[in-house]
């Protein structure tokens, strides 16, 4: 697998982190790059989350570098802007870049001030440990409760795609903060990146339960440095990003907090995609839903209900639904399974739940959840403190 | 405390629950009684709600009988309705009263086919059961996964109201149903009935993590039987009735499954009382915001955070959080407070968050929740199995 030209990353410990592990990291391209982002919807947005934003307009999608620290979202704070503008300005100088090419981002504890001496401090010796080949320190450097580093890779005709990504919240990510970000050498421009990254969004990170309900740090961001030289078919681009995306986003699912198993969510007949949508998300929101998978209980009641709550208009008499292909559900009502057969294949670590509505609906969804165990509660009661 | 006078309860066990503890029980007025009730919003609706709606509109809210039983929801099986109209036969004959002056509802599992002979063969040992003072024997056998039965009473001059409730889903009920009953001897007419109930809900079991996202079975509902022959201001029964009501939403609350803590969160300064609403459901929801609470935890950064995605407008910046009665976020950043003070202040049974907004918005609202723990997880990945 070759990794995409022309991009070095770095990581070092700059004492954000109570721990000493990796807490500030670079990922720098050698040519201006184009860019794309997503940012959180929250009312409520950190400090580099705003200046990001700022940033990619001045620069107008062009970008040379993205700063992140984990331990502190530097969000909720008195100096939270001056922090962010500090270290994106101290950035820029190390690489003698200009300020609006570097695109700040954090994740961890909001409402704590975030010492930017540490940052600057710890500039020289990030910018030395630059290197083409520390993509994997860095996606351990962005983790926070993440129990495993989160990566995916495409390569198509002369150029590739790799990609990292941190979050591992459970119902809502809330405050466990979703951060990713998309390295390729393909030649494509500012006004390109922006409707596929947003397309390749709506399918993937927003069909984890992930999405509206966001952090107020959530960024995902695309950098494009056209170093390949081959300006690709922009479909094909498309489907490539879709699919580094989407194996980013479940691997967020599988790794919710405390969970145990992954589960897919099909959702057919609906009258339209967004109604399928509605009734995926709902069931995959729903904890009821999430225990009864944790305990391989085929409860469907529980995913019928759910779906009932969910805002869209449907007969339940008209519904069938499956569990790890087995029917459970046929028009409304109990199908003929084994209780113990299916008992036993919901103990599997990847869990499937087909509901699909009889009729003309054409509208379908696909949606990522995970198992919903005591251990989501252990890690929040308690992150804090 | 005077109870309503002329009404009668009775419970047996008919074998409905696995365990044998009474599942079926009976609340008879002697005189046919104004009735009023909400029900479930679900899509997918259980039989017996199907049926209380059709007999309330057939009796024009003139109702002598409800019939309860707990262990099956009568939801999603091909014989629902079936059960549901021959339960509600035999039990107006067993009586002798019309069929459509009887109320039926149900909770338990759902997608499990309940069988009638059980319910109509245990009629006659239930119409024995009836006695004025079985009030509390009916408040026990309606609970399902509920610690505590749940009542709660008012005396006016002369008249008096007595109301119990079953429920204790935690982060939205989903199907943890939710039944009130609630009985008085005061004279008010159906019409008057019904806008004073909603009212009442809109403010006590719609505030509390129990709305919208209901069950297939939920239902509470109001019978007023003129026996005391005294005809309230209404307005002053409308102040004791909320009483009642709000009584039973918080003890629903507090006995949230797994819960330990009542949290009752004040929004206030919103630009509407909806508004308000919006911001303090959004609170009371958040996974991450319960968890702080199991654990003490003085993470306000959580509270502003799902007031941020509430969906409602505000400048963080004019937010100030209060816990326990101490300040901790004053402008949007964090108030000065001794961190050690306040955990050791949120170990106790209530706990309190207030949300202001500063400004001259006048919305307000008082919502209830409870913590979060891991018994939650424990009851509900095995209720079923």
């Amino acid at each position: 697998m070759n990794m995409p030209q022309g991009f070095r990353y770095g990581a070092v410990y700059a004492g954000i982190r109570k721990v000493p592990k990796d807490d500030l990291c670079l990922i720098v391209s050698d040519m201006p790059a184009s860019a794309a982002s997503v940012f959180t919807k929250n009312r409520v947005v950190a400090a580099p989350v705003d200046v990001a934003r700022s940033n990619l307009r001045v620069s107008r999608g062009r970008v040379r570098a993205i700063l992140v620290n984990a331990g502190n979202a530097n969000c909720a704070t008195r100096t939270g802007e001056a922090v962010a503008l500090t270290s994106v300005r101290e950035t820029a100088k190390a690489l003698e870049i200009e300020a609006h090419e570097v695109l700040p981002a954090s994740t961890g504890v909001i409402g704590v001030e975030l010492d930017p001496c540490k940052i600057v401090s710890a500039l020289p010796g990030l910018k030395d440990s630059l290197r083409a080949s520390a993509f994997p320190e860095v996606s351990r450097a962005i983790m926070t409760t993440d129990t495993v580093a989160k990566t995916a890779f495409a390569e198509l005709k002369g150029f590739s795609i790799a990609g990292m990504t941190k979050g591992s919240g459970m119902i809502q990510p809330n405050m466990a903060t979703t951060l990713g970000f998309v390295m390729t050498d393909a030649r494509v421009t500012p006004a390109e990146l922006r409707p596929i990254l947003k397309r390749a969004i709506s399918r993937t990170y927003n069909r984890i339960s992930v999405d509206g309900d966001t952090s107020t740090n959530d960024m995902v961001c695309v950098l494009a440095n056209g170093v390949s030289g081959v300006k690709p078919s922009l479909k094909a681009f498309e489907g490539a990003l879709t699919q580094v995306l989407e194996s980013l986003a479940q691997q967020i699912a599988r790794d919710g907090e405390g969970a145990r198993k992954l589960v897919t969510i099909d959702v057919e007949g609906a009258p339209t995609e967004g109604a399928a949508e509605k009734i995926a998300r709902s069931i995959a929101n729903s904890p009821l839903v999430k225990t009864a998978i944790a305990g391989s209980d085929p409860n469907w009641g529980r995913v019928i209900c759910a779906a009932g709550y969910s805002g869209v208009a449907f007969d339940p008499r008209k519904v069938d639904i499956d569990m790890q292909g087995m029917a459970v559900c046929r028009g409304g009502l109990a199908a003929d399974f084994s209780e113990a057969d299916l008992t036993k294949k919901l103990d599997a670590k990847e869990c499937s739940i087909r509901f699909t509505i009889r009729g003309r609906g054409k509208g379908k969804a696909r949606f990522w959840t995970c198992d919903f165990t005591e251990d989501y509660i252990k890690i929040n009661g308690s992150y804090r403190t």
